[in-house]
């Protein structure tokens, strides 16, 4: 029997896994997405039939659901059977989700770490304070649960698997490039939603250096990097997730984030964080109204869900591995390049909500076949990561790799 | 018998209204201030009393009033038995504050145009919107409303009445300029209200030139001027209150008005303008609250009343008005410089609120004396400047004077 797929959340990756999990339905059974607003989830499924995306003949609904709500999950998942939840909803969510997916036997996928709305970049790893504590919790029900699985955390981080499996026998660096190339058109709009978007800078940037947390702050530390396709762009030292388990794993490695950001995105940020704009604490107006001032950032600025249409150029993601093999310091970068025009003509989405929205999909077809569906707690570096990355390329991001500078081939098959 | 003045509002403007009638309470009756919040009026009186500000034994005494309510105003205007009202409270309370003093025989003082809260820079000239309108009323009762008696609009009208009357037989071009060259430590502040201060520059440039009304963008005109004691500095054309009016009494003239910005300033702005954060219109959140981005910001910014302690470095506002005397061209720039950290020895408030503070008192004054006591409505390019530019320099705002680049002596004996 086929294993029915609920996606929770509806904005820009939630449309995209939505789109790839139907050009995979012959693989899957009926795909459910539900969000807090049941238009949106409506507006997905019609944008599904208008590109003609379901491979088979198969079912695809809406449901308006408040995910914060255990009990209300646990009955949406009870009613439409599903067998793997892929929750793209906001970080705010994860742990009712799970919770749910504990209760009904569900694998839960994510793509972000958990947030609690008060509170930002707590302590390091921050796996450890929400997800981890529950990992008895999880083999204790048999469930698979895999934590972050979009591009970066989660393709980022079988890439950094992947030199450990094929290309180093010792790792002594891992450092992640994201640079989003492309061009929206408009004078500011964050890529994804700002308000997760902000509150990945406002905190203490953490990285993992010499066997220890390192603390900077957010754009203290530039770096410039020659990418494949994009070329020369600046980046900054920024906190991510994938920080907070790759550094479990390889602990004797160097374990850093680097962002690229133009320089109108540095401008705003700068303001907007020096006014106290970007708190997620509420102040109060001289009318007594009480608001998070985060919140209407949030409502002012562009919804990212519909920069896709104008979005132009493309993004580079990938991991610049180094250590030695064989006896001899060497270097491996493995990376995508995804196009943000290519990506609107498939599925609707800008590039941005591509990388981030066909990795959980991938995820859920390996634990539909079996192949990942490990009934316990693991971050992506955990698996296997080849069938995963041979997956990808077939689904539209393809894996690259240099060695030493040199492009060579990559074969992924088991 | 002396007459007894009501103060509406309790932000550093009125704080600075309140120690100069207190300095002057052997020309005034008792002193009465009314605000919102009733505990910033207590905190003003607190401060009165602390720098033994009181030049007589006198009453001076808080009160809560929303000055909106115009029953409650009348009301308070009655109990108090106050003669002058000085009304230096939000810009949206004008129109409020004028009916109950039309109702009670109350003369009316002002320091800045009428607003609508949902209304952003309305059709020139912005007088005739609201206050123009009321003419024939306040005639009618024979009170006295002095409109826009603070520094800019108020001693730099005064200004442009000293040149037509002493020193030019035409006047082809009036350029105000206003040039804050303090420093108060924050990353960033604004001087008074932010939402007021934000709304002056959020509309379309007004200027007064050719005979007819020029619109241009903000930051769109920048000129540099080099000022007696703060040296050059940068500004750019802006609009402001006292342009709709004195381009009626000197329409034959181009009036322009230039305010002085430093480049955080500018960066601010710019931000804060493109992402809409500066509206004052309401956006709703993902969560469903609608409100007013602007108020946000507002609360979001320090209180321009605790800059004070920090501030330092002067202000220079004056008029450049350019014409003929004796058939000869002529220039002649009359202007004020003022201390912050004199101001905030002498009344506790900074230099910016100082210079909008201490005219309204000179006004109420020479209504008390009968100077101006016209029992009709006026601005203050209408009345005899010099009783005015006298007084204000007794009282801490000196008038300097240089025609055609040499300073000249300035006698302001009526």
């Amino acid at each position: 029997m086929k294993t029915n797929v609920l996606i929770i959340g509806a904005g820009g990756v939630a449309q995209v896994a939505a789109h790839k999990c139907a050009q995979n339905n012959d693989r899957l059974g009926e795909i459910h997405i539900a969000s807090r607003t049941g238009a949106k989830c409506e507006a997905i499924v019609a944008s599904v039939h208008e590109k003609g995306a379901m491979k088979v003949e198969g079912v695809i609904a809406a449901h308006q659901l408040d995910a914060l709500d255990i009990p209300a999950t646990v009955a949406l998942i009870r009613k439409v059977k599903a067998g793997i939840v892929i929750n793209v909803g906001s970080a705010f969510v994860n742990m009712s989700v799970l919770s749910a997916c504990i209760e009904t036997g569900a694998a839960y996928i994510d793509t972000a770490i958990h947030e609690d709305p008060l509170k930002i970049c707590e302590t390091p790893p921050w796996y450890g304070n929400y997800e981890w504590k529950r990992r008895e919790e999880v083999a204790k029900a048999g469930i698979t649960a895999i934590l972050g699985a979009g591009f970066d955390p989660g393709v980022v981080n079988a890439y950094a698997r992947l030199a450990e499996d094929e290309y180093l026998d010792e790792i002594t660096s891992i450092d992640i490039v994201d640079v989003n190339a492309g061009t929206h058109g408009k004078w500011f709009a964050t890529n994804f939603d700002p308000e997760i978007n902000f509150r990945e800078f406002t905190g203490v940037v953490y990285s993992w250096q010499n066997g220890a947390w390192q603390t900077n702050q957010m754009f203290e530390v530039p770096r410039e990097w020659d990418l494949p396709v994009v070329g020369k762009r600046p980046t900054y030292m920024t906190g991510h997730d994938e920080i907070h388990s790759l550094s479990a794993r390889y602990s004797q490695a160097d374990v850093r984030f680097w962002m690229g950001f133009g320089e109108r995105y540095v401008q705003v940020f700068t303001v907007l964080k020096n006014l106290g704009l970007l708190s997620e604490q509420p102040v109060t107006t001289a009318e007594g109204q009480e608001i998070v001032p985060l919140k209407v950032v949030k409502a002012c600025l562009p919804n990212p869900a519909e920069l896709a249409p104008e979005y132009e150029g493309k993004t580079c993601i990938g991991d610049l591995v180094k250590g030695k093999k064989d006896g001899r310091e060497t270097e491996v970068f493995i990376y995508n390049v995804a196009d943000h025009r290519q990506a609107f003509n498939e599925v609707g989405s800008q590039g941005i909500s591509y990388t981030a929205g066909v990795p959980p999909v991938a995820a859920a077809l390996l634990i539909a076949d079996g192949t990942w569906d490990v009934k316990t707690m693991v971050n992506v570096e955990d698996l296997p990561p080849k069938p995963f990355l041979d997956l990808l390329g077939k689904m539209g991001l393809p894996t690259e790799v240099t060695v030493n500078g040199e492009a060579v081939a990559v074969d992924l098959a088991a």
